[in-house]
């Protein structure tokens, strides 16, 4: 019977065919957990007697959002994580050292690879989807589960097959098309199903833009967003090392998807989400029309820290300055990235207009450190999220944006069209 | 009658000669606040019904200790310094765009001057000394009384003439003299006396050192640290666009000095001050052989956060890796050093090494954030006090060192000699 591609990599796993609707136990190639999360996890695995990981290789724990530490409390969260990987010798422990936002530091290590069955006690763990792969946000007790036995239950989603068609212009990125989806659908519009981003613009999508797309899939409630292995997938994956062989899936022809969603994407413009949801977008054209002042740019997170987001940052702030009114702030995803983006002058040429270039942190994006908004200012962001008060004050706005239009507006002071 | 440098720089200030002990009232050349104490200067301004400053480009506001804003209370304090700066269309503020910590930036912009009489709402504005200057901190209401009168009221302070004689040894640097004197005369060995630096070892010693020992004076009690211009000081000030003309002055030989303190330089090793006062040094020797294993390294700070740290620490990590249990933080003083840095591949050693390289910021020094210690942890740190909790957790401690010892006990993960 067809199935989607999310269907045959459980079906793979299991060894026999499932389909959406079916409870399963499956297990996982690759367990992830925060400097947040993990220390819960850590406890319950405790908790509950075991003494060794099920799979140590398939756990990986980056320490990301508050570190270096930011205060003493996050000093000593940190510190659960790293007597943990000590004592179990664990393999994938990303601490200071080679720091980096997980899911844009995991792909980078070849750790992710396509057909894999990923959870992750982050709720942007869905960006792995970008690689073919199942890969979904889980809590921390899930996480202690998969840590003891291997594996965990899940509920095989439905999908929703996103038709993207045309070639999108110079500035409309995927950021842009999940926001636009995201509008379409609601925050709900994809509760506990698979976004499965297909179509004839997909060829035209870098990794960037896959990651971006399949990272915001969990603010249209879906369980992950996932997009077929392809050129682009095989040229990202070829100078890795990676940890499993690719399985390559493709959805059938005939697939059962709750809903078709087409979008023109040669059409759409850049997409702005006003407070205080993502589902909030609006075209840039009407952000214009509104002059909406900033206080702040912020360029970075798992969704836009990526070296194209610093490329792009790059090539518009090139021998201008950042509004005397506006701080600009360039959170880069890994230590690669910020090194690479370096060597290529991009860093140079942001500091040089006027902005700031941090350590890879998951950092402002969540209101942890490294850039938080006061009482009542307003950011473009090109994070992933923009819930009341998620970048600091309560009275604070966050517009949530491409990289192009964060960099454009932070020379100008209002949210503006780079185009 | 026989003037120190010191009383010179007051005399020609006033116009008359004025000697230790006597109470004047001064114009002063530059006043600088940041955005910790800023806030509360402003405040006193205001308060007092004044509309402009006395001294508009004499008034510097940097911030740098808590920013990017390390939370909702930074952000808003931050703000307060922006609006004033903004609305008295303040020359020298240094916010995010091209940021630095206060006592290296302001040198690096060329607003420091031989022969200035300075004031700052921060400890270790006596950094400043170093440039033949006579330069102090002093309270939020001090700074609010000079921006609204352009000047203070000082008692001209008797000097402490110390007599620093032969070659330092390579990992001899000024840190490791301002550590020796203040072990040999305490922490309230020069209370309300100027550390006048003179003798054979000071043509030996670059700004980078003088900009430690001087920084390091506030440590011994001291009102100020000074050294006199020399060609040193010429080749540090010939690329700078300077705000004043330089006043040079040298003290007489016959000058009055309550205390004479000599310091054969040529035999002194590096001095590690234990916890928890900067007055507690042993020697490197006495330090390795107590073993003193360490969780985190960091080279920063306005003590020691300049570009020939980050040389000497990249030298000594080159194909290095730092200790599992030791994280390194680097984080330079300005954007001009950490630029600098990345571009002679400083930098890219470091975090090869498994460093981290935050942005210019007072930061970890002060337990403000980037690398905040945990309950029980230990740091070597290059930074300039090592009191209980000052860098994070009250169970915590911090040794303080020079870049070298910082770097080599991060490979080694145990309080180690570069020699």
């Amino acid at each position: 019977m067809a199935q989607t591609i999310t269907e045959k990599i459980f079906s793979q796993h299991l060894g026999r065919e499932v389909f959406a609707g079916e409870i399963i136990r499956c297990d996982i190639d690759m367990v992830i957990g925060n400097d947040i999360t993990t220390p819960i996890s850590i406890k319950a695995f405790e908790d509950s007697g075991a003494e060794s990981l099920a799979n140590p290789d398939g756990f990986s724990i980056v320490l990301d959002h508050f570190i270096p530490a930011k205060d003493i409390a996050s000093a000593n969260q940190a510190r659960i994580s790293r007597d943990f990987a000590k004592k179990h010798t664990l393999k994938n422990f990303f601490d200071e050292k080679d720091m980096g936002i997980e899911h844009a530091l995991l792909p980078e290590k070849g750790l992710i690879s396509p057909g894999d069955v990923i959870i992750g006690a982050d709720s942007h763990t869905c960006t792995h989807g970008a690689l073919g792969a199942f890969s979904t946000g889980m809590g921390s007790t899930d996480l202690a589960f998969a840590m003891i036995t291997g594996g965990n239950w899940f509920k095989v989603p439905e999908s929703i097959k996103v038709v993207l068609s045309g070639k999108p212009e110079k500035y409309t990125t995927g950021k842009d098309i999940i926001l636009e989806i995201i509008r379409l659908i609601g925050v709900d519009g994809a509760l506990y199903k698979t976004l499965e981003f297909t179509g004839s613009t997909i060829e035209h999508l870098n990794m960037d833009d896959r990651f971006s797309m399949c990272n915001m899939a969990i603010e249209a409630g879906a369980k992950s967003g996932i997009v077929a292995y392809d050129d682009v997938t095989k040229e990202f994956l070829a100078d890795k090392n990676l940890a499993r062989e690719p399985r390559i899936h493709y959805s059938d022809e005939d697939a059962n998807y709750t809903q078709i969603l087409e979008i023109n994407v040669a059409e759409l413009e850049p997409v702005i989400a006003y407070p205080f949801l993502p589902s909030n977008g609006h075209s840039i054209t009407q952000a214009v029309s509104d002059k909406i002042k900033i206080d702040q740019a912020f360029i970075g997170s798992c969704t836009n820290g990526r070296l194209g987001d610093l490329k792009t940052a790059a090539e518009i702030l090139e021998g201008k300055k950042v509004h005397e009114d506006v701080r600009l702030i360039v959170t880069p995803g890994t230590q690669k990235i910020l090194k690479e983006a370096y060597k290529l002058g991009y860093m140079d040429i942001i500091i040089d207009a006027g902005g700031v270039v941090s350590n890879p942190t998951c950092g402002a994006c969540l209101g942890g450190y490294m850039g938080i908004l006061g009482d009542g200012e307003r950011a473009v962001s090109t994070t992933n999220r923009n819930f009341v008060g998620r970048m600091g004050s309560r009275s604070s706005e966050v517009y949530l944006a491409n990289s192009a239009v964060a960099a454009i507006s932070a020379i100008t002071g209002y949210i503006t069209d780079p185009r």
